[in-house]
């Protein structure tokens, strides 16, 4: 027995089991009641397979079955076919808190902390005591592995209960099988919120869900590409902190500090180590783990004031401004959006040693609620974030913005904005710095915030120029509108009045209309895929116009173009064409044509414009002012010269060889 | 050489220490800048002095020293005079997580994972390379061990660099002293804010901050009493689940069911325990550890079903009414706020197994600023949160509640209100579902959600009564002083015009006034405190009046009134007087005294006032509804259906006696 209080105090201490101190702590997992739970564990189980498939480079084929085991029992099942797990990984990958494969990895990820797919196996047999089941393949073996097994809290250790082997008809491929307390409700934060989510942000994956009434709802793959595996890479100095920098010395095993220095940390070059040991005031002789004390924090300040080459973006997956925009309008298709905003996919930047980037999507109109605060789509490294948006870095960024100034209506400048517009925010990184263990709102941290806001910035500043085009065609629909109803009459009633004919208004109206129109629009044809571009020049004169595209720099090569372009740039995927001098109320055609199997929409072409003023222009944009392309712009203007009434009368002929062949003597100065 | 892609994948399979774990995702305990990491250090050294001292039943005397160590290091000493740490236990107390005395203790304390402190030992090793120092004295040695040691983060556990012993002036006490990466600023989320609130929640304190610039700032304790130690209480069986049933039957050891139901849960009744058994159809008899599967199940269904006692609130630690006032006034005393509303301390209730309470005080006017958003004071088991205000259910339910019922501007009614208030909320639990390790926000509940909303509506009423009281007040005032500016010119006028002397004005003054005045303050005579409350009757007649007070209970058996009263409730801290009858103008006086020593103040008296209408009653309350004293209505009634001019003219006198006499009989009845 304890004599003195102190002592009667050390009786109490003890060494706490992590599975325990998370079984206390579950809403830190995200699992404190059933509909998160639910959520959580369906999370952790596709996070796991996409990587696991992505690893295994083939194209995910997911499901996810939820049926009702009780009054308020769920069994969820999900299955993938990934490469699978050897049979003695199993217990471990399972049923044991903090193991996995991918913390010391050095590149993005879903999973990176080796407790999630854990965490649902110990929420599962701490409300059911039921265990859970796994099914796991390897292509190199003939049978599948059945294992039942147990989380231990106490020791944080898994506890088999059945192994057995049985067939089954994939080659290979893991499937997990939870009896867990949890409710099924569709809605926010659902699985089936998640899922749609997931689908946006992984176009490659296949995705299916069973709702508990047995419900089946599909996401097709909208790419059939597997995104680049990301590298592994070496720790950059940038960001390193001193403890961090002294285990590496000491578990590096070189045997000169210069030797290290230059293979064990990322960005590094021969003369970066050079002048790092300079500056270190060593003689790169020295070996790694004998540097200490004040010898060490001269390394680590010579590290951080030297010029390195930055952080790879080797080790990260970006989702791409073409597959942002593909996977959105895969998943938003019933949505209709009037408008998708070009995807803004910022390049990679460092925070405390990780790189890391930022990629926006935003999406305007259509059936989106109008009178509502915007729909925001939060994503880390690919997966879906559902909880925590008041905590999260990417909601305050969002709402630091002052959207007013980009046409959406905010109180105050700042909260969300509302409107009926959707956007989405997807940070990727090799270590995401999130809130808590669910993984479900990124920390704040200065560098990201700002990252975040230059991509919203760039969305915004789309989306205002759209707003203010689609304002400026309303009013020039409008006017259209009206006259083709008043006209007619006008004409019909004054021509009684004076006993004359009535006249042919066309021209008239043609004259007010005072438009150019462009409409793009894919065909499957016996020949491949067919996007076809008509051109119509509403206004009164003739015009010669310069049509340029821009289609994905991958599907490029295997384009045939009709009429031949007078220039292409192959590597952004552009082309552009001089097309003949159109009279009014004439019409014109370019076409472009894709292999069968091309994976291509009308909307990945982008059709531009020049000859024609802006506000003279539907349906297609004006030519951004970065195109690097010869533009003969002494052919358009002297079409300008041409009053519009000669025009009309076919008085102005232009000479368009001459013109271009000025136009190129300019540019040639 | 793995051969296989699943061989390849499994070889990187591996164990993660939770220290590894931790250091890579520091954001989660609070470490991710060295603002943040300043103050996460500060409160959990603190927090654990305030857990020992309240454990070892001292008044904390606790030191916080913030000293400059280099370019961008701070060095931080936290002592306390709490009761020391055997020399065995310092190594893994403070250098190694997941290791506590508080973990598997079912009892409100403030450390309750094990993480804290060596989280700092973690962060400060990892930025500085520099091992703390520990100086640990306990009562029954002669000398102080100092310890200096490290973090060992691959393995999770101390390594002790340096061992020695010291003479240290105090009986008992430990000191810890940190060099970490850290930056110093007051403000929001400082050192300096924490220390505020935690002397507002733990007026037993006495809390001293050194800035690095050589500032002392000291918090000197407002209260002398200990509060009393939560007791440990076993698991309730509501919220329990199968798993944790599971587990307890099998390492509860007892002989039989029967027993075990008895005695290792709370609030299991012998009654319950039968009831229990014949439900789900046990003899008792049953092994314990014997009982799983459907027989399982149908255990914890019964436990669920059957009526049990309530958790104990022994476990829990609320600051009570009379600690939160005095807390806030000792913090807030330049602020000087008009009104302290009479905080609320809700009964405890349970949520998921564990008992917990929710406390609210609110203080308006005075020094607050008018056109900010209010003050939010978070705290959960006495500990102020100072981040992540935005993810805290104790955030939620505030912006939730409609303040503008209430006399507050709210846009919307929804939000962080405006107006010159501060509010507290404590939540005290024997587990606060934290949303992260960082113990910075209290996870969504719906049942802590309620306590707190109801928490919050009750101090929100006693806001309305106040800011309608003073509305009415302020117009009386207003009226008051036009009254005595401008009859006056008015009556010299007329009298001047018709040629007669200037009529004494004051009957008509007090007339129009129409008020009775209270004024109660506190004085320091040779004979003690003084508390004196002076009444005076400026309405136009003679009143007879009630006056009541009520002091802290603690205080009453040592309070001397003069004159003695009518009637007193001393278990309730109450006493009462019918005063003699007041001619109009007229003056009386009631004193309290208590002996020197005693902890009071003017504002822990509260007076109440019956006999006049609360519209004529400045500088007390009306006497509300729920004081169960024998009012003598009839001498009310009495004297009020004399009218103003006779009682002026002194013609109604009232028995006083007899009426009082009346009223007893009518009680009797």
């Amino acid at each position: 027995m304890p004599r003195t209080l102190a002592e009667e105090l050390a009786s109490k201490q003890r060494e706490i089991s992590v599975a325990e101190f998370f079984e206390r702590n579950r809403q830190i997992l995200g699992f404190d009641n059933p509909l998160r739970a639910l959520l959580t564990t369906v999370k952790e189980g596709v996070d796991n397979a996409l990587d696991a498939c992505e690893e295994a480079r083939v194209l995910p084929d997911i499901t996810v079955e939820i049926a009702k085991a009780g009054p308020d029992r769920l069994q969820v099942v999900i299955a993938d076919n990934g490469p699978g797990i050897l049979k003695r990984e199993i217990p471990n990958v399972f049923g044991r808190l903090l193991y996995g494969s991918r913390f010391h990895a050095n590149r993005q990820s879903r999973g990176q902390q080796g407790i999630g797919i854990s965490a649902a196996v110990l929420y599962a047999g701490l409300t059911t005591a039921r265990p859970v089941k796994i099914v796991s393949k390897v292509r190199e073996e003939e049978a599948a592995h059945v294992l039942e097994l147990l989380l231990d809290t106490q020791k944080n250790l898994p506890k088999v209960v059945s192994d057995d082997l049985t067939l089954w008809d994939r080659e290979s491929g893991t499937s997990i099988a939870l009896v867990l307390k949890a409710k099924y409700q569709r809605g926010r934060q659902s699985p089936f919120e998640y899922l749609r989510g997931t689908a946006i942000v992984n176009p490659h994956a296949r995705l299916v869900l069973v709702e508990p009434d047995g419900t089946r709802i599909t996401y097709e793959r909208a790419s059939t590409e597997v995104p680049p595996l990301p590298k592994e890479v070496a720790p950059h100095p940038y960001g390193l902190e001193l403890g961090e920098l002294s285990y590496r010395l000491k578990s590096a095993g070189g045997k000169s500090i210069a030797d290290t220095l230059g293979k064990q940390f990322a960005g590094v070059t021969p003369r970066a180590v050079t002048e790092i040991l300079a500056r270190a005031k060593l003689s790169g002789k020295e070996a790694p783990a004998s540097i200490h004390g004040e010898e060490l924090e001269g390394l680590l300040a010579a590290m951080h004031a030297v010029r390195l080459l930055p952080p790879s973006a080797e080790s990260l997956s970006p989702i791409g401004p073409i597959l942002i925009k593909r996977g959105l309008r895969n998943v938003l298709g019933d949505v209709r959006p009037d408008f998708y905003a070009p995807p803004v996919s910022r390049p990679p930047k460092v925070r405390g040693g990780f790189p890391f980037l930022v990629e926006v999507g935003l999406v305007y109109g259509g059936g989106l609620p109008p009178d509502q605060p915007i729909q925001l789509l939060r994503f880390a490294n690919r997966v879906p974030l559902l909880f925590q948006q008041g905590a999260c870095a990417i909601t305050n960024a969002v709402q630091n913005l002052d959207w007013r100034r980009y046409g959406l209506e905010q109180k105050g400048g700042a909260g969300l904005p509302t409107g009926p517009a959707l956007l989405l925010v997807h940070v990727a990184s090799t270590k995401i710095p999130f809130t808590s263990e669910a993984k479900e709102a990124v920390a704040e941290d200065p560098e990201v915030d700002r990252e975040i806001t230059l991509a919203l910035q760039t969305a915004a500043r789309h989306l205002k120029t759209h707003l203010s085009r689609r304002n400026r065609r309303a009013l020039a629909q409008e006017k259209f509108d009206i006259i083709l109803r008043i006209l007619p009459k006008l004409a019909e009633k004054t021509s009684g009045i004076v006993g004359k004919p009535v006249p042919d208004l066309t021209p008239v109206i043609t004259r007010i209309m005072d438009v150019v129109n462009i409409d793009g629009a894919l065909e499957k044809g016996p020949s491949g895929l067919l996007v076809r571009a008509d051109l119509t020049n509403y206004t009164p004169r003739a015009r010669v116009l310069e049509l340029f595209v821009e289609l994905p720099a991958e599907s490029f090569p295997t384009a045939r173009f009709d009429p031949t372009p007078d220039g292409t740039d192959a590597e952004l995927g552009r082309a552009w064409w001089t097309l003949p001098k159109l009279a009014p109320s004439g019409k014109t055609r370019i076409t472009v044509t894709f292999p069968a199997a091309t994976e291509i929409d009308a909307s990945d072409l982008s059709w531009y414009v020049a000859g024609v003023d802006e506000a003279h222009l539907l349906g297609g944009e004006p030519l951004p002012g970065d195109w690097d392309v010869r533009l003969p712009r002494a052919v358009i203007e002297a079409a300008e010269t041409g009053g519009e009434d000669a025009v009309l009368a076919g008085e102005s002929e232009v000479d368009y060889d001459a013109a271009e062949a000025r136009a190129n003597a300019d540019d040639d100065e």
